[in-house]
């Protein structure tokens, strides 16, 4: 396996020929091949119908040298892929015992009956290499055979991208004596639009190669994907460190942090190295920011808990806003914000509140225009913050650039008055 | 074009090969052919390479007799869709006035310069109709001929959808000499497993093909999609209708809605109808709840207010539940959950308390396994009920599922409550 990779990517399942979901398995197998220099030169969907997908593995016998399939691998009878590779390359289906137990410790746990439909999902083709499945029950396999690698994966992508990713591709890397270190690195900014990132570092990204610079734009943050390929681990890290460097000394006032980390995160961490606590008064946001950070685990050392008050009742009742705030500055007003962090940080006795009010609807509240927020954040010890912001954007896209500034704001507050 | 047909949809462009996009139109186009019941067999992605997709494009021909290709119609050197297929077909490229016509008047509108190669784009293949593009500069065209309808459409959605819709898909249906009216319509289930209801209505889906029934799982929620046609509108809506009575007859237990709504709208529209006010106590789905009910429009007349109580503290000092109750039962309790949606109802004044408390992590709590759950519901007038459940999954499926609970739940009390 050291000519040319021609990779075929190929899809079975029904679902996807009806348009019912669409085929991320291979967008998400093509980047990663294409990260350890692997050629993708097809990409194919096939039905769970038994002739045609026979005939679609022929086709890529002839054109390809390597073939990754992604689903068929379920209990039902329309899933066919095993059976289909193996009978094409005059190979048995076999119990994987392995495999087998951890189906049969699923039940167990989940106390349901296991069918027997469900031991299918235990087939592996004779000679095959064993691709484990940690987040699911049927098992990936790869077949090297002449001259030829197959590679089998199961398609729900919950259960496909951690085994690709943790068998998958270490075994293509092996089958193709590849060693070269492969580094990759996000760069997370907020607060600063796709363009003017781009033109702050167009330079930068058109006079290197390794790293590679690549930006991505969405949900009102941009990132930047750094990846360098080197001999050595360290020389490739130090290749991504030198080109982040370059890049944040232009624009590292809107970097908050790596790779897969949220500002939710983020405001978590700081939280945790300075042993300070938050609470929240949430109206404009319903929750939402709640369940950003209770979305991480481990959260309840430093988050105490919330008071969604999405009536002037609940805000006055429950959180004691006063009535002559909300009659005075009406609901959506930095008075309002000011006294709901303040209240929400008094009642749970936290280090910071934090509130959102504002208008996520397409009409005017109260006089004030659609897209008006106000984000109050009441530190203890210091003197309670207003910021008004005015957004555009749909309703949801609103409530969720509301939470991120607001995880913003708090970040920034922690880092200027607090030492790392 | 009276045979059956046997749709290849080829998607040309190297961007996807290297997974920097995902193949969005193939689904897309893929949906509308199979409302139509146009039948897809195939779905095949290559790049911007005339070799391999002349190669390609040879394999359609001997498996399909309609092939649809999208992308590769640009200004630039690397898109051949249009010259590759002119060429095994046979014809030459001509100009398109209407087109070039249009493209002029782009560049006088967006006042810039209209380069040479940019009249490549109104080249079009020799005999072809041509499909308009409002959105865009590249025209589609459609080329019957040796028994193969060929499709030619731009790469960008933006582009593309508007013209399949208003160009594409009317073209196919006149060559297949359909007028009938095609009619579709979600049915939503929650509680019952996607294989359950599948053997449930097994004999209504195997013995039926007008209404079509497609059944599709995610997220913990089964749907079923009945795709109706007929000469008349109003036959199609009865088939329709036929079917879904015949369906729920057996599983409606498990029915919630139709099309596009969710539980949580759901639970929203059987609040309004009877003029009743739900406020949450959210512990382990953390906000989530609230988030989700208040990502609705409009939400702010039947939902007050809801308390996160992340911490014992939160549940006790703020919700009022007793010492007691937390000392011996714990937190993750029925007890602790009937205490939080009593509370939070006396709190806000509203008519139904809901409360959500459990273990979304890999440890066990307070003795009781991961994926425990309780949920309490107080509803004036009534006694309050607790319901215990037991979820497998990750971290944040396992909140989200609570969450679909509580509204399932909820919706459940009140239709069997109080008259629709």
């Amino acid at each position: 396996m050291h000519m040319a990779t021609k990779t075929e990517i190929i899809a079975v399942g029904s679902e996807l020929l009806l348009g019912q979901i669409v085929n991320s398995n291979a967008q998400f197998i093509s980047q990663q091949l294409a990260e350890n220099g692997i050629n993708v030169y097809y990409h194919t969907v096939v039905g769970d119908n038994p002739g045609r997908l026979k005939q679609a593995v022929k086709t890529a016998q002839e054109r390809s040298n390597i073939i990754v399939f992604t689903g068929g691998l379920g209990p039902t009878k329309d899933d066919l892929t095993k059976e289909t590779i193996a009978s094409l390359l005059g190979r048995k289906l076999t119990t994987d015992e392995e495999a087998l137990r951890s189906i049969e410790d699923y039940f167990v746990n989940v106390n349901r009956p296991m069918s027997e439909n469900n031991k299918k999902q235990a087939l592996v083709i004779e000679g095959s290499d064993i691709l484990k499945n940690e987040h699911g029950m049927a098992p990936g396999m790869a077949i090297q055979t002449d001259g030829i690698t197959y590679m089998l994966l199961p398609g729900p992508p919950s259960e496909m991208k951690p085994m690709f990713l943790k068998y998958g591709l270490p075994f293509f890397r092996k089958a193709l004596g590849r060693n070269d270190k492969i580094i990759s690195r996000v760069l997370r900014y907020f607060g600063i639009g796709e363009s003017q990132l781009e033109t702050d570092i167009q330079d930068l990204i058109d006079g290197q190669s390794n790293p590679t610079i690549a930006p991505l734009a969405g949900d009102g943050e941009v990132t930047l994907r750094l990846t360098a390929r080197h001999q050595t681990e360290a020389e490739a890290v130090k290749l991504i460190n030198d080109a982040e460097k370059a890049i944040n000394e232009r624009v590292g006032a809107f970097f908050y942090g790596y790779d897969q980390t949220t500002l939710a995160e983020e405001l978590l961490r700081h939280l945790r190295q300075r042993g300070m606590t938050i609470s929240a008064a949430e109206s404009l946001t319903g929750g939402l920011f709640s369940d950003q950070l209770t979305a991480v685990k481990g959260t309840s050392d430093v988050f105490k808990g919330t008071i969604v008050c999405y009536t002037n009742e609940v805000k006055e009742a429950m959180l004691g806003v006063s009535k002559k705030t909300l009659e005075e500055h009406g609901a959506v007003s930095g008075q309002c914000a000011l006294e709901m962090a303040e209240q929400i940080r008094k009642l749970t006795g936290s280090d910071i509140g934090i509130s959102f009010t504002g208008i996520a609807g397409e009409e005017p509240v109260e006089g004030k225009k659609p897209g008006t927020v106000y984000i109050g954040l009441a530190v203890k010890g210091r003197q309670t913050e207003t910021h008004q912001l005015l957004l555009a954007g749909s309703r949801n896209g609103i409530r969720k650039r509301t939470v991120k500034y607001g995880c913003h704001l708090a970040v920034k507050a922690l880092t200027e008055n607090t030492a790392e």
